[in-house]
């Protein structure tokens, strides 16, 4: 398989049947799979991630996921929960580096709550670690203790793992505007003053043509709001990077726009998925915005597929769509999924 | 002593002077103390909180802080830099709950970066738990290990701890618009978990009459963004609320008016101070904004001193001196720090 399709839960398989038909149109060639995935892998087969679907991930090219979770999981056990199966499969896959752009597309600049000149040409690209940190580390549990409980969660960090999300980071820079903003709380957090020292060596080390710069993760939140535009690349943790870039993609009036990659080691898969949620508000009326799916192809195409031709051909058609007038209901339009999804391939 | 100020290092010094005219004036039968506090302390003491200072501080009705830290002190070791102090005060005094207020006043409304019309009237209230979770829990270290090092931090909460910081919560919302939202990661955190918990518990045991809402802290730092004016009371742990609250000072265009408490058990004395830090930029310069740290004050008339007259008269009064044109340079005028405080004194 090049492709695995993961559907997963919510608006997820609607947008992603429209990758599917961007897909087979644009690149004819791809061999497509798809499996159940999330709350809808637990209600067909009690899991949310079957072991057959991780080893066919493991052995794909490039894995493209909708979206899952929503409120009729919320009673299932923790660790059958449709979150649980996304975290398996990151694990599963070793991406630990999560690629999560924050862009604004000119045509959509009004659609922020922030003021045009503020977030006008904004392009950050947060690097967040995605298999360590608080999301894994052990111990964790809930005791009894008299007076009722204890609960416990553990953050743990090494070099080589904050070394290899590091070094994603400053290649990354290299090829845009050569600064890199790392984000940890080290004036608080053990875990914080080693993110920062290691950095520090790598970069003097390797790669001490960039700039870099440390900064607080509260004075990040802070800054972001403030003059999000001083940012080129950012690099931090699991738990800040979830915070941080979901801060980050509200505020360029594109969210619904946004994909994201998780990348492991050369030659290893990638997955892929729009950052936004399973929106159960929206699920199956068929208005959902399926541009986030399809530019998470996009960067598949670009990151995993080889094929960066047919990636700056897609990235020009949505361009294209998007200054014609097509617009989902989240961009104040009309137009349906299904509309939006052949708006593209118009394009194409 | 009724009032101990520390000044800190910074800009504190200069905004915690304004404080002490304002003071002087508004209420001059107080007892007002000061002493070095942060890197001050430690350039003169060795250490950045003395256990004099901390015995005054636990004797006193409340304590005014400027603001702690500064680059001249990053090379000291961490236990005795600044921040440690500020984090030894708020363990030594039990100040659990912490206050802060993310307010848009009026005649600053254009100043944010957000829209007016989104930001117009903002007034949350963030409840922050501070003397738990990751900053306090241990084991903490750093080791070696093959190949580098490896550091940990512990996050902890128990069933005691986050139900009196939900009763702050709750009991602010019901002089204010009646809801609270609590923020955690329930769906990747133990801690999480039992937050919402016992948040849902007290809840229906005691405070069904407030509307309460849970709300992943990712989603939060999305929604402060999106649509502010949703939330009245946030309540959530202590490094969440470290980053939401500094998120949500900036999206007011107020920052540098924004004031902050944190409270302890009731008739034990309350720790105030403004939401910016010591600002080394601009330190020795006489430009800060005194007025985060004038309203800390009217804070600790209204919590501590048990003096709300006096609080409503200054609160007033700063109204005043900003509708009449009134500004530092952080909100675009020419007025110094010291003229700023006269601006306040002359409403009195
Ligand atoms: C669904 C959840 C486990 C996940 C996370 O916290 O990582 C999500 O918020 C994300 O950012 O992809
Ligand atoms: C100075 C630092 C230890 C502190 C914190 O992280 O709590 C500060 O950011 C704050 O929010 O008061």
């Amino acid at each position: 398989t090049d492709l695995l399709l993961l559907p997963g839960d919510g608006i997820g398989p609607e947008v992603t049947a429209q990758v599917r038909r961007v897909a087979e149109r644009l690149a004819p060639d791809l061999a497509i799979d798809e499996r159940p995935f999330g709350g809808t892998s637990y209600d067909r087969h009690g899991t949310p991630l079957t072991d057959e679907a991780l080893a066919l991930a493991k052995a794909s090219k490039a894995v493209l996921m909708g979206a899952v979770g929503g409120p009729q999981w919320a009673g299932v056990p923790r660790d059958k929960r449709p979150e649980a199966g996304l975290l398996a499969l990151r694990a599963g896959m070793e991406v630990f580096a999560n690629l999560r752009p924050a862009l604004c597309f000119e045509p959509l600049a009004d659609a922020s709550t922030l003021k045009r000149e503020v977030v006008e040409g904004l392009d950050i690209m947060i690097v967040r670690e995605l298999i360590g940190g608080i999301y894994f580390g052990s111990p964790r549990f809930i005791e009894e203790i008299p007076g009722g409980k204890r609960a416990v969660d553990t953050q743990v960090y090494t070099t080589p793992e904050i070394e290899r999300i590091g070094r994603v980071a400053f290649e990354l820079a290299r090829k845009r505007r050569n600064k890199v903003t790392s984000c940890e709380k080290s004036n608080v957090m053990d875990s914080g003053l080693l993110w920062r020292e290691v950095i520090t060596d790598l970069h003097q080390r390797d790669y001490a043509d960039v700039q870099l710069e440390h900064m607080l993760a509260d004075n990040a939140a802070m800054q972001l709001v403030k003059n999000p535009r001083q940012f080129d690349v950012i690099v931090t943790d699991n738990l800040f990077g979830d915070i941080l870039s979901d801060e980050a993609s509200q505020l360029t009036g594109s969210l619904g726009l946004l994909p994201s990659a998780a990348l492991g080691e050369p030659g290893r898969p990638g997955l892929y998925e729009p950052i936004h949620g399973s929106a159960p508000d929206i699920a199956g009326k068929g208005i959902a915005n399926p541009l986030a799916a399809i530019l998470s192809f996009e960067m598949a195409l670009r990151w995993s597929l080889d094929r960066p031709d047919l990636a700056d051909r897609l990235f020009a058609a949505v361009g294209r769509a998007l200054e014609k007038g097509a617009r989902t209901p989240d961009l104040g339009g009309k137009l349906t999924t299904i509309q939006m999804g052949e708006a593209v391939l118009a394009e194409l």
